[in-house]
């Protein structure tokens, strides 16, 4: 997995939650110079599925998960 | 209140949460060009006492709660 940065800089970071599954997946939303956008949160034990109407990458900054993709026949893999 | 600003631009935005409270008071920093930081969150439900080293002034984006400052007399007041 590659390193996951610190932190980023020059955003804008926008001040209302975002709140999903019952407040277990929250995240607030940061936008970057070029219009791109990355959201960093938390997401409480459970189990979810996330549906995107577009291709979304999700990377772990603490702690662990196992992930299963839509369509895959595959075991989950940890992460 | 003051109303809250929908966003802060040109911030440094922390990637990795800090979790108090087993999860139920969470924030991600973010950082700005002047040094000082604030930090945005969420709050689940709940009681909890906040202690401060220094002063440290709490905002509400969204959602509402009863607030009782310590040394005070008076009632917990809605916010």
């Amino acid at each position: 997995m590659a390193s996951i940065p610190a932190e980023f800089k020059g955003v804008t970071a926008v001040t209302k939650a975002n709140v999903y599954f019952d407040g277990k997946v929250v995240s607030h939303s940061i936008l970057f110079p070029d219009g791109s956008k990355k959201t960093l949160g938390l997401i409480y034990p459970g189990k979810f599925h996330f549906a995107t109407d577009k291709a979304e990458r999700m990377e772990i900054v603490a702690g662990s998960c196992s992930v299963k993709l839509d369509a895959s026949t595959s075991s989950p893999r940890s992460r």
